[in-house]
């Protein structure tokens, strides 16, 4: 269950879109096709879309190898921002492509030789990634108790990154070591990736799994049915204020009242260090459609207003801890994050 | 636009399944078909579900006016029993059955009288709950602020009452004194009737509305884009717990968080004064059918398991006042909830 796979001029991607009833395969061979994936959800979750950034870049040098380098890399410019442009929330995306960038603009005047040192960049990404992923899982398991129930929102597993997930890397580490008695998943309107991909992943690996509506969670919490909450992230400031899909805020401020721990599972990939707190997080509002409607169908008046924002920001406070590859942080985060910059 | 309406040998309902894509009536010449609409949420809301148990009653009657009275009273206790097991939370169903069944069972001996003192009564609940709804919109407005947004959960509008609504009714007399800027309507999954029902009563009554997922509730405290909390109740104890539909809870977790004010408005039908605490308070828990899927659309594996509760309850703690046609109860509201038993 691969989100990405890197096939040397091509990157080939579930439609997650379609996910669970079709497992279906996109075939990149351009990166405005990437660009479209992207914008599209067809592939979604931070460390995923960074990757595919990263490979969107390499694909742009291919198509534009036979000019000079100047014109290769205007080129490579302009795809670029259009590349930065297909979603705003997810740091991973813009970490990725500045390190694909950086192999670019160096002094290899060679077009086909930078192309190559960018295509190796991002099969480091890739597989860095993977690494991340499996290091979250092992520091991540290490903290949760003997027994115990997890919630987990909207899905920040296998099909959210490169490797085995952030979130689901904690819970599919802790699972293997017997800890792991339920995972809650919340269903995650409007696009349902809990119940879409979440449910699914647990499913098809035999962990034990329980669909709620993401209004159930603080019932979930209030009757103790679940004793730890995991997430991951799409961007995390200086201070540790993180940005995760909507509703992962009302899970930190409902942890908080019922003594839960709340735990962020993230790369450093994920850290935007040029931001000091979450209020500088650029927040994506999506389209009235997404929540006028289930899967096409209307299920509202068709003129009603809408408020549709992708992501909100959990602060600091209500974080026990930031379970990265690099081990844990815990509050006060500001000295321990912008430690890890390298 | 009236949830019910009473035509002297049926009872005429909109069938809520089919909003906002078709105004559509039921019309049920029996109480086994009222049993049906309540079970299948073609007719919801505790004060509606209150007066249908009613109508339900009587028709029981009528059908059996040709019997003698102690045959006559049998038949009704059975249609009593099946009534009462159509749902088991909103109290006011149990409330207004005990009302018609004590006409029932008072001294006529004239059975044809008896089924006519038994829908007066009938008729008398449905009344009374109209200007319920009235004397609830008065007191609840003349607390909110001079400006405000107001967000609401599920749908507490004239579709789940007799009259103009609870929380919907305080939002009307308050839009119509200029002091409602916005009203935010949670959609309310599984069933979505903030999208489907609260949303077209309020865009029909040119209200402004923005309708949001469940989730997005807590960013729109956050980001103070809402000033109030209304919502609705099924079942009030005498200590204030407060049952309503799922994800009330976590409003007023996050409405003391925010320092907003959480208002529950319902009619003294609403209060159990049988009970001490939300804990004695059945949670009705739904197919899980509701949650795999969407207007019939699967979302979710079929095998995964699901926990669908259709309500939480709200501790009293977190209920800054509760909006009664006898006025508002503020906490601590031991005693001041007994008082009101007639």
């Amino acid at each position: 269950m691969n989100a990405l796979e890197w096939q040397g001029d091509s990157l080939k991607i579930i439609d997650q879109t379609k996910l669970p009833l079709f497992l279906s395969y996109i075939v990149c061979s351009d990166y405005e096709r990437i660009v479209q994936a992207i914008r599209r959800l067809e592939v979604r979750g931070a460390p995923a879309i960074g990757a595919c950034a990263a490979f969107a870049l390499v694909l742009a040098a291919r198509k534009n190898a036979c000019l000079p380098k100047p014109d290769f890399l205007n080129a490579l410019r302009a795809a670029k921002v259009e590349i930065a442009g297909a979603r705003p929330t997810a740091v991973n995306l813009f970490w990725a492509l500045e390190r694909v960038w950086r192999r670019a603009a160096d002094n290899e005047n060679d077009v086909a030789k930078t192309a190559d040192a960018m295509e190796a960049e991002a099969v480091a990404i890739f597989n860095e990634d993977i690494a991340a992923n499996k290091k979250i899982g092992e520091y991540g398991a290490a903290v949760l108790p003997e027994k115990c129930a997890v919630l987990t929102h909207c899905n920040a597993g296998a099909l959210a990154t490169c490797g085995w997930g952030t979130a689901l890397g904690v819970i599919r580490a802790a699972f293997s070591q017997g800890k792991i008695t339920m995972v809650y998943a919340d269903e995650t309107r409007p696009l349902l990736q809990g119940a879409r991909i979440t449910a699914w992943e647990l499913v098809e690996d035999n962990i034990p799994v329980t669909l709620v509506t993401d209004s159930t969670a603080g019932w979930v919490m209030k009757k103790d049915l679940a004793q730890v909450i995991i997430t991951g992230a799409d961007r995390i400031a200086l201070n540790g204020d993180t940005a995760n899909k909507i509703g992962t805020f009302t899970l930190a401020v409902l942890a908080k009242r019922h003594n839960i721990p709340f735990y962020i599972a993230a790369p450093v990939s994920t850290i935007d260090f040029s931001i000091k707190t979450g209020e500088e997080i650029p927040i994506e509002e999506r389209a009235a459609e997404e929540v006028r409607s289930v899967l096409g169908a209307s299920v509202a008046p068709e003129t009603v207003k809408v408020f549709n924002p992708a992501f909100d920001v959990t602060p600091n406070e209500l974080i026990s801890a930031i379970i990265t590859e690099k081990g844990l942080l815990y509050p006060p985060y500001e000295g321990k994050i912008s430690s890890l910059k390298e």
